[in-house]
């Protein structure tokens, strides 16, 4: 696959309705790209893919570096990322992430948007979802139950994706962000953060996407799948 | 691309809002299928590409061989059928070949699924859209005023796509045929039809979706692209 492509195994609609018992294999996911998100068997953690790494988040605040060869993930998203836009620069929050996306790349409206941040953060608030309880439990009831960490004065790196309205269900419509430590201890799905001075800033549009749905898979086949645009936005937003 | 993969370029929302000046060389298109659906430039007339050859159906019931070196299109899906599933019979219309999809292939409710009919039909009723009247004119303006013929004991071809609802804007939910006669004559968008004894029906089940958004493309960049969901259920369902 070429550079900046979306690829995506199964959809966030998936999730939604607790399809999370099996995956695909990270290896697979892998060939695919170097850079993305997702999550693990039973939504245990939160995942982020780093140049090729994939990291467990876990919701004890714990992060493992996962074996992709012997690991699944019922859903991710990567690329393999080649940065079209870099910029050094304060960034206060996830509306100013935004607001600077969007001036950088003023004509991807409609398109995917990866992003990667790298420095010193005066403040990374994430929360981690602990996994289901009982199989087909949905992603609402399972982020009802998150950790949240708030990690201060910490190097790291951030990853993610913005995706176009039209694909509300598909993944989530907007921004998703998650961050992981520098030193790989830390991590989660980003609900705030401030920078401390300057980070660097590197993105791309990407106007291609590829979509691989289970198989074999009978959560998969027999999920309603309905749009719950609402509970996608306040789980995932 | 392997075979029985959904691939797809820019989405019907695009159309519903109007965008149609431009589009990809169908030959593009051809390199990832051999049947499928379409539109032209400013939505004139109705695409099937049928064994790598494509037609444009116009509303005053001509059908055109297309040269796919010099033709675009800003909407079109395609996919390299290989069939998985083949059955002879008899179908009694729209209605009768959804149950007969669910029926022959069961695990695909969130799948994509191609299907093929050959043979006669003792009736089919089609439409066929006239094009826009100005650019970014939508489709739901161009679909009122569009033509209907009616074609008798006519020996022919069905190609559609059964999508998933969670692709609704993307693509087109549920079930979408386009219908061309055998002489290559008569053809357009099925609105209901009913074979004259067995037809042969050829289907396949695919778990692969690729999308390429337009680039370069101010009309797509600028379209707001909301979901009209029930729009597009009236002109394309």
């Amino acid at each position: 696959m070429a550079v900046n492509e979306v690829y995506q195994y199964s959809i966030v609609s998936a999730l939604m309705d607790g399809v999370a018992s099996h995956g695909t294999p990270i290896a697979r996911v892998l060939e695919h790209g170097d850079h993305g998100l997702g999550t693990f068997r039973n939504m245990v953690g939160e995942m982020i893919v780093l140049d090729g790494d994939v990291y467990q988040m876990k919701a004890d605040g714990s992060v493992v570096h996962v074996d992709p060869a012997t690991t699944v993930t019922p859903f991710a998203t990567v690329t393999r990322f080649r940065p079209t836009v870099t910029i050094r620069g304060a960034v206060t929050g996830k509306a100013g992430l935004k607001d600077l996306l969007t001036r950088l790349i003023p004509k991807a409206r409609n398109h995917f948007l990866i992003v990667r941040m790298d420095g010193v953060f005066r403040r990374v608030n994430v929360r981690t979802a602990g996994g289901q309880l009982t199989p087909r439990e949905g992603m609402v009831d399972v982020c009802a139950r998150q950790t949240t960490h708030t990690f201060e004065g910490v190097k790291g790196t951030i990853v993610g994706f913005r995706c176009p309205g039209y694909v509300m269900g598909v993944n989530v419509a907007g921004d998703h962000f998650h961050f992981i430590a520098e030193d790989r201890k830390r991590g989660g799905h980003i609900l705030e953060f401030e920078t401390d001075g300057d980070v660097d800033i590197a993105a791309a549009q990407m106007s291609q996407f590829r979509l691989e749905l289970p198989t074999e898979d009978d959560e998969f086949n027999e999920a309603e799948l309905k749009l719950q645009a609402q509970g996608i936005k306040a789980v995932e937003g």
